[in-house]
Formats: C-alpha cells, structure tokens, sequence
C-alpha cells in the first residue's frame, strides 16, 4: 500500500484522494528530509492528471508535526535560505505551492502541532482536528524567536489581530476547542467522529471536476494569500532572530531539558516555556 | 399592503423601515425578473428621503432564495454580461448598489439559501438566521462552476480562508449554528425568536439620523469591500465556466433529476452533489 | 504602591509587567486629562529597558471606561484636532503608538466599555473580559456620531463586515458571551477566573525576550493595521458630524437625561439608544 520515504506515506485511497500520513518516529520533527519529501509530494500532485484532495494526517496520534529541527541547524536553516533573492527558499516554495496547486489540501489533526508543524497545517486549505487529542501552537517567541514561514501572516488573516498576538506573543498550548472558536482550526470534531467526517469530506470533493475547483481556489487565494514581500519579510527577521545570543541560550536550555527527544518537554512544550528564561 | 410586482413584496411598515419579501413561488428563484425587481427597489431606496433600514425575508419558510435560474440561460447569464466593460453588469451592480446604499440592509434568513441566494444575504449588511430552519451553500463548484456574483470575495474576508474553501470547494449544505460559528451570519436565533429580534433592530436603526449612518456604513465599506476588479475577474471566470461540457453534462444531471423543481433535489441539493459526477 | 497622577494608577508588579488602573470616579469617563495620562505612560513605557507587558484595567468594577467626554468639547474635541496635518492629533497618536509599542499591551474587561473606551481596547494587543460583567459597545451612531478613533477600521479587520455594521450601525449593549463569539473580545471568562488567567499570561510574557516579542508584533502589525489615511478620514468625518444640528439634539437630549452623571443613562446606554430621537 504505502512507500515511506521522506518521512512520508503516500497513499493512493482512489487516483482522485490520496492520504499523505507523517512518518517520522518518534516525535515527527519537520527537518530538511520531511522538507525535501513534500517536494516531491508536491511534484507527483502536480504530475497528476486525476488527483483532486490530499488529506495530510499522522502516523503518532500523540505528535503530528511537532516542530522545526533546530538540533541540525545548518540542514533546517538552509530551507531557509537562498542565494539568489529571486528564487524562493525550500520552506517558502514548499508552504506557497501547497496554496496555490490546484489539488486540495486537507489537514487531519490529531496530536501536537507545534512552530513550523502549526505553519504546515495554516498554509493547507482546510484544517479538522480532534476535539480531545490535538494541541496547536506557535512556540517560536517563548522559544527566542518568531514564526518565520508564513504563520503570523496567515493566523493574522484567519483569527483577527487580537487572538493572532495572544498566540504568537502568548507561544502557548491551544487545544481543540478553543481553536475552532478562534478560526484557527474549520471545526474541531469528537475525536471517535474525525476520520468519517474528513473522508467523507475528501470523497465527495474527489467526485468534482478539477477545472472549476481550480478556478475557484485561485480566485480566493487572489483575496486572501499573503503578499510574498512579507512572507520574505518574516523569514528574514527570523533568520535574524536565530543568531542572537539570548535566543541562543534559549535554545541550550531546551536542548539541555529534553527537546527533540520524547518526554516532558516536547509534551508540555508551551507550557513550560515560562521556565527557560533567565531566572 | 404590499404590491408584488417582480416577485418582490414591499411592505413600507413606516416611512423608515421597509420589509421586502421574496415571492417568486414555488421555490424562489433569482433570475432576471427578480433582479430588475431588485434594480427598481434599489432606485425607490434612493429616492426615499426617510427610508433608514430594510430587510429581506422570504413568503417561503423553506427557500428563502433558492438558486440562479439556469432553466433561462438567456436572461440569467444576461446578468452577468455587458456590451461595455466599462458599465457594471446588472447583477454585480445589484450586490455592490445593495452594500453601497446608505440604507441598511438585513437579511432575515429562513429556509434554503443556496448559489447566488447566498451571495445576495452577502451582500446584504447584516445576516440573522433561524437556528433550526436554514441551509446556507454555495453549491456552484459541485455543480461545475464556481460563485460568480462576489460570494467568494466576500467569504474570504467574512470566515477566513480555510472556512470560505470549506464552504465553496466543498459545496455542501451548512446549517444555522454551523453559519453563526464561522461568521457566515451574524447570528443564529431560535426560530420563535428571530422574528422579534430583527424587528426590534430595525426599528431601533430607523429611529437613528440617516447622516451618521451613512458616513459610518461608508467608512466600514473602505476598509472591507471587496475590490471591483477582483468581482469582475470572478464573473468573467464564472461565465467561462459555464461553457465548459463537463459543466454543461453537471448541469443537465441536475435538471434531469429534478432541478427548479419542487422536491429531492432542491431539499437536498447541498448533500446530493457527490452523486452527480461522471460515474 | 500606586500613584494616581492623570486618573491612572500605575503599579509596577516586576520591571517587567505593570498594571495600569483607570481611576476617573465615577464613571472612568476619557477626556483630556486621561488623554495626557496615557501619553505620559507611553512614554515611560518607551523609556523602560525591562518592560514587556502592561495590563489595563480599572478600579470600577461596573465602568471599564464609559465614553469620551463631551461635556468638555473643546478640550475633548481638541484631542482630535491638529493644527499641522502632518503632526497626527493626541488621541490617534495614543492608539497608534500602543498598537505600535514594543510593549504588549492587554485589556482586562469588567464593567461597561463604550464609545472611544471601546476604541481604546480595540487598540491593544489583546483582549481579555468577564463573561457576567461586560457592557462593549460603539454607542456613537445612536448618539449623533460615529467611531472616530479607528474603531470602524480595526472591528471590521477582527468581525468582519457583518458583524462590524451590526455593532456600529445598531449601536447597541454587547455582552462578554456575544463579543467573544464575534471575535470583539479575544476570550470571556467566569469572572471569578479573570485575573487569574490575564495575570499568569501577564508574568508568562515578562520572561520572553524583548527582542523575539517586538519583532513579532512588528510583523503582525505589518498584516493587520489599519493604514493611517483611513484613520484621518474617520476622524475628520467625526469632527464634521458632531458640527450637525440633529447630532446637536442628541447630544443635548442624552445629558438632559443624565450622560456623565451616575444612572440609568450611563447604565443602560446603549440600549436607551431607540427612544432619543425626535418623536
């Protein structure tokens, strides 16, 4: 059925719906592989002349993507990053074609869903997640940072300036239900009631005609994608913001706590973030 | 009381505030004879030197408007084009005269309210509906094109991105609570109650100075409306699609099985669109 | 601990996090005087090396801040006045630099918050309110006027257009349940846990890094404000509509009945909108 490579499970439900499944044990850390993996989902997308809807869910009901691998800095920057200002990056191009390609992107969301892991899931066309099990948060400024592939563009868009500030600024844990009432999530379902909603959902999309979909998603992403000079604004300044000193201690004292590896930390990721500044 | 000459009622309850009823029996129809009805409305709006406020209602509590007519291809697309791209065609002058007006308009929602219905409660100031007796959809894109009329424009910037391709790729039927959590409406009442409470507002605003009103309604207009260009771009790219054969094949299915015709499939058009595709 | 210079007390919890306590009995009503006030914190809000959050809040537990105070006109009007149209005027200054402040700024909401006081938390980063004890409301259209101090524009960017008219044009009393459904408010909570969430998201705040926190909020405000010449626009239709003899009336009609004084007027304002127009 599925091929795992890239840390992803391409799976071909029907030549209309494919479920693309994170497979990136044990915490689904998005890093350069996972990146250069959707790249080439997002070519076979491309390719297809029947494919309408993919649905991106998660192998570990606990993490769906749980954040940026900062612990192979020069691998994860370096998506970041460009030698000619006219070529967008890897983590720019990967985030702006998912939008624009005329297939349907469709985020299931169970689990932890963290920094660029909540940029994935805000730059697909709709999002679903578990009312019970799913924890959606941009940890970046707690962490030293900032969101830098498009998240404070997109959730300033979605949910308003307020509730935008109160995540990002805030870097804190959200869960199910106060993410649908933001807008930040569609809708959150019973968890038992996710799979059939989503499917169903993918199904009947499958069953439509790929010319007025595209038509349709172009002209709202016309009146609703954010202006590339301020995606290439934030990268910048989160680059920037990589190298500064404190951020930098920051980093240490996750490191030295436990990120990236399964635990207390990567649990409670936002929770905690109140601990790990100068005492 | 009311004279219904173009399928419209208008019922002037005071010289401030004006009910106007859908009548266009048996299950309210928008085509070209209810938008010239609408284009005379507009212009006795205009001429009223103490008209504060009018809301729309339907005689029908099961369509409150159900579809564009596609049964007169002539006359509906008619609608949407003109001999001079410098005039603005009859339907988008309708919507934008309807949000540029300095009387309020609200829209008072009971029953199904689908296609170019559902762009005309957008264009509309305010949207109340009862919680127990609506269905809001843009069907379009199952149907094979796409909202041609500003729905996507004014969706995008009313329920975000990820909620408007929800409700436009996915095509379906939403009910009142489901309208009210997303923002399509502004609110959701039970039926007992929505009656009472639109009438009380509009009878509020009608006992407010027109001037206020005005430069306020203008001044939320700058920063909210959608741009001409982007709503022209979105009928030109409706009235291309409407020529395409899989449409034309979506469209005859449709009247087949029983369109513009009392029953299934107008009940239950929304829910019924993964059934009409090439199989 | 506090002192109360300009109706303000300010009370510095840590270097890093202040509260800040509207104290005008008997009604926190904003003139000139709190005006000034606010420009002196903002000062000292720029001038701290170690600040990074300041909480607003106020000693009336039934008056957050009632209104602007029009029983000063020439010192209230002149907040919104400047004699060079390059210098902007003291009360835009006051939102735009709080919205532009490196400083996070939140509003803990209890009591009635009307007119320019809903402006002002309108221009905070985030807003926080008690779900028994909230009143918000842009009572100027009932009154004469409208929102001249960038309400219109930042309330149609957080509801949407719907929802922004149904505010400004109706004029009426919202509640804390109400406003966070439309997004007005960030979240309501039982009164009893107010500040105890708005507190540890206070000192969560203060241990982030200033650095990370201003460059978010800069890249926020780069997607979200609204641009200044919309701004000048409401103000000077403001500044014409409240020169207009029916907006005369009303405003001699409301201190008649008891505006700036203790009662039923300042208690139920909003919704006493519908009885002062000529009869």
């Amino acid at each position: 059925m599925a091929k795992s490579a890239n840390q992803l499970q391409i799976i071909e439900e029907t030549p209309s719906y494919w479920r693309v499944v994170f497979d990136n044990p044990p915490l689904n850390i998005m890093g350069a592989t996972m990146f250069h993996g959707l790249q080439e989902l997002l070519s076979r997308m491309d390719a297809s002349s029947s494919l309408r809807v993919v649905v991106f869910e998660s192998a570990n009901p606990d993490f769906y993507l749980a954040h940026f691998d900062l612990s192979d800095i020069a691998g994860s920057l370096g998506l970041m990053q460009s030698t000619d200002a006219s070529v967008p990056t890897v983590l720019m191009d990967t985030f702006v074609r998912l939008t624009k390609s005329r297939v349907v992107s469709i985020a299931k969301i169970r689990g932890r869903v963290r920094g660029v892991g909540s940029e994935f899931v805000l730059a697909c066309d709709m999002r679903f997640a578990s009312r019970e099990n799913t924890v959606l948060a941009q940890v970046e400024v707690g962490s030293g940072v900032h969101p830098g592939g498009g998240g404070i563009e997109r959730l300033a868009h979605l949910v308003g300036r307020g509730r935008a500030l109160e995540i990002i600024i805030g870097s804190d844990d959200f869960d199910g239900e106060t993410a649908e009432r933001y807008g930040y999530v569609n809708r959150a379902f019973p968890d038992a009631k996710l799979d059939d909603f989503v499917d169903k959902l993918a199904r009947r999309i499958a069953t439509f005609d790929r010319r007025p979909m595209e038509a349709a998603k172009n002209l709202v992403n016309q009146v609703s994608l954010p202006p590339t000079d301020r995606l290439v604004d934030s990268q910048n300044s989160f680059l920037t913001a990589v190298t500064w000193p404190e951020t930098q201690r920051r980093f240490k004292t996750l490191f030295d706590r436990g990120l990236n590896k399964p635990g207390e930390v990567e649990n409670r990721y936002g929770e905690l973030l109140n601990t790990i500044g100068e005492q």
